[in-house]
């Protein structure tokens, strides 16, 4: 990420990796105030073994696209809100990459880093069988999460066929 | 609704419903976590004598499009408030469908629940001279409500022919 | 419609009620230069057998809200196109109606037009079978035509089974 | 103004009006919940001699519009910051007015509304010297507290000349 | 307005002016290239006679604000469309004036042009009472034309009694 | 894609896998217009070897969020430019996902095309060093392509130690 | 600045200078109150040996603008954050300047503040060898504090070359 | 500039630069094709003599920003006109830099790249009074051209004295 202060957005990421027992490496590298870091972190990042790289950045956010720009390593990139604008002008600058270098951007905030994450357990899974099934639960755990909503009025049954309206 | 999270604002649509005597069913079928079962809610829409679907559903909102792909029972859609976007977002996914699919579109929020719970009584009490009085009664009560304000300052005659600017 | 320039846009509302069979009435009835025809028309629709009213406008569009304010014959708005802000005027000022008088609204433009006779339509085939079966036939066709779509590249095989990415 | 929810902006513009000693009479005329009211309203406008009218509204705000359709009393739109689109919805509502039916908007919220007052207050001193000597006084007095501003740490001297930066 | 490329834009309100017979100086007043004219215009529009002023600008539009920064005649501001953002920088540069100084903005474009005149004519026609005629005839004829409004398929007849929908 | 009207834009994908000899099956599949089949393509996706979905699709987007609701191939989407707001709701609709369910999504119109494309190119070299080989190549012509632009004016030297501003 | 109410955002700026011993005039000069000992400050701005002007202003913004075109001192522009648009009407206000009268703009409010401070400073370093050093120690100091940055999860080693997904 | 493509765009600096006598270099660095040379640019800009580094780009702009991260050169960015959303991406991604990094932002498209160069020409004028002499007489050569407009229907008198409206 490329501030500390994006750890409360970023960290949802960090809780999917956990919970799916993924190995990560949280650390903050600034692409405006570290731009060599960046660079080395990114020249660095093939030998390293990274398989992707999930970066978070807000307002005029080019430490995705940079990153992008200097590996092949697949990059996620989350829109922090930020403070006047609540993550637009975060989600432009990291999606409206021109062509030829590609960062897969998901939505703005908490949302996005969680999905980035799960997006980047997904890329692992196709070759891990293990990963694979933890996915198909997170995603029945969810359904039936959802399935079983309590609504403070919601005392009618649950089957649609005896949904009515008059 | 999508979400249970959206009961806040989907509750508005429930107190007119339930104002009316109107009889529903209020649940939570994810189009995300839940896509089976919402194809097959919206498949058993006629079956079990549906007469029109308020979908409520926020960000990247598909709900109300899909149910409308599905069923052509008629689909009211309510953009429920974004948390980074003000429901923008929402807005934007639930009206802009393609020529074809149509779905009825109402405010962002607790105005266009209710709104769109007002316009289902409307097309009930098309047949329903009970409910039809009903709304007119609802009507007039809401005239006098806005006729009768009281402003702190207002303590002026009420007739039009008096108002005056020098 | 709000103008006779509303009528490229509202063109394709009649073309689907034409296609339907469904007796329409199409004109101009201008909420800012006619407001008090526009007050008889709504005030008359009730009486007319006006079963449903379909209004387009453009920029600050304040005809379909002013026509539900004084109707309750369901007000289906279609926000025009307008020339500096492409519809976004239009789109605001018709679907953020507050609380108590709803406005369904559809999308901006040709496609808004379309889909507005189409629910139209579908209010109507509650009580008539035959346009039920209509709109069925409708949705059939077009789910034809979008699985014969033809693509210059596109020799390979339809079953989605032969699909793949190396 | 549209609402008694209104009143806490539109207040801004009576307060104006009484610091000037203008006549005025603030009341609710819903444009959706009192259609028949508004048009009365504004039927009666001349004939109540009405110099000019304030009119505040948010959201899809058609308050002002529909008054200036009925009378050629000048009518001054102030558009009331919304819940959701912090009044972008109410501003092009009641701002893009189509070629015809002109209504002087000022800006969002609290500032709008004193402005549309003193706007007002600019019109009535064209013919009303004592007014107009009230208008320069109140702007001289604007003046001098912006010129008497006093920052924390503005210890350093007034005159212009005097700033520098090394 | 503030460049000769608005001509095509305010050459909308001279029309209007026209129209109605009244007197008018058109010009260029740069507030950007030509600061101290501009103040100087603003500062003898009082002796001069001015009783309306209408500015036209786009882009970061100074010119209506800082005209009513400096004289009490009543500023009318139109947002000339601009370039890239289609009037929106305009449109806020000249609405949003902070309390104390107001400038009465209409629409975008050529629609805010011909409004302005509108708006300024009526504010003449107060004291007038030829051109209040006028007005009033323009309105009338302005509601002929809609009414009268021939659409391609309007062969039905204009009784709103008449208007049906199956 | 969601429609045949979308080839222009996804070509560009096309065009990309083609360069790179990656295998592909391009086919319209409508999340509105063909429900069912879009469902059963995605229930289908594993089992018929697809490593990676790219969905493209404008205005109110569906498809690549619900292709992604019901498989955990990853899934890419691509927002294609609407009519009247130039993808800013494709964009929004497909983005905007909420946590749980993530689509990795790219540039409005052509550049999130070929960007899409690149994205999955760059999954399939994780495994395949040909690929990754060819993905350097890319990048590698594509960075001389740039350093080698030509522009009119141009004729100085390249050497960035003897750019300089007097 | 425009109003002592922007004081909050524009002791960022001042913040800085102090930081930097650059000697500074902190004042309130608005545009649109103090006319013309705005365009006053700006006539004497050379003859004062001011070298560099920040100005910031919110909502219709136009001390910047004004101030440029009034002087050739460079002028650096600040969007403070407004009530209802978030400063994206400042940001527009100051940016959007016609070609010929330049504005140096910055972010929205604190941000923006420290940088055009920030850049002033970079300015006064070309011929200021202290200042010069200075400003690269600032950069360091900020650099180091980004890499250093702790995170509550971030236990594992900073090296690069120990980043994994598995 | 980031590409060839921005060339239109940024020409309209060369011609200020050129119309001064103002050396320059002018060429493509891109940030997302060419990061290393890029760098190695920004790198060598104090060593090279660079006084001032005017950046364009389009889209997700990153040119300028992480120019401005690498050197203590000032950077003058100019958010070259997007092709969908018509720079307003642009313009976000380069004037939202967080504090501590500074680009100096001017307008969307080609009064951008004017104004961008007459900046620098303006920051080069304080220790060369030959530039400042051509700036000043750049300034009035401007205010005849805007005071000579010649409008279609302007046979009227210059003198505002003689401006009226009845």
């Amino acid at each position: 990420m490329g501030s500390a202060s994006d750890w409360p957005t970023m960290s949802k990421a960090v809780e999917v990796l956990e919970s799916f027992g993924v190995p990560y490496d949280a650390k903050v590298v600034s692409a405006h105030r570290m731009p060599d870091e960046m660079f080395a972190y990114a020249d660095g990042a093939v030998a390293g073994g990274l398989k992707v790289i999930i970066a978070g950045a807000g307002g005029a956010a080019h430490l995705p696209g940079m990153l992008a720009a200097k590996t092949t390593v697949p990059v996620l990139g989350v829109p922090v809100a930020s403070r006047h604008l609540s993550g637009q002008d975060s989600l432009l600058s990291i999606v409206q990459m021109p062509a030829g270098v590609p960062v897969a951007t998901f939505a703005i905030g908490e949302a996005g880093a969680t999905n980035a994450a799960l997006f980047a357990v997904s890329l692992l899974a196709v070759t891990d069988p293990a990963l694979s099934n933890a996915l198909d639960a997170y995603r029945f755990a969810r359904r039936e999460q959802a399935a079983n909503s309590i609504l403070p009025t919601d005392e009618s049954g649950k089957d649609p066929g005896a949904a009515r309206v008059r």
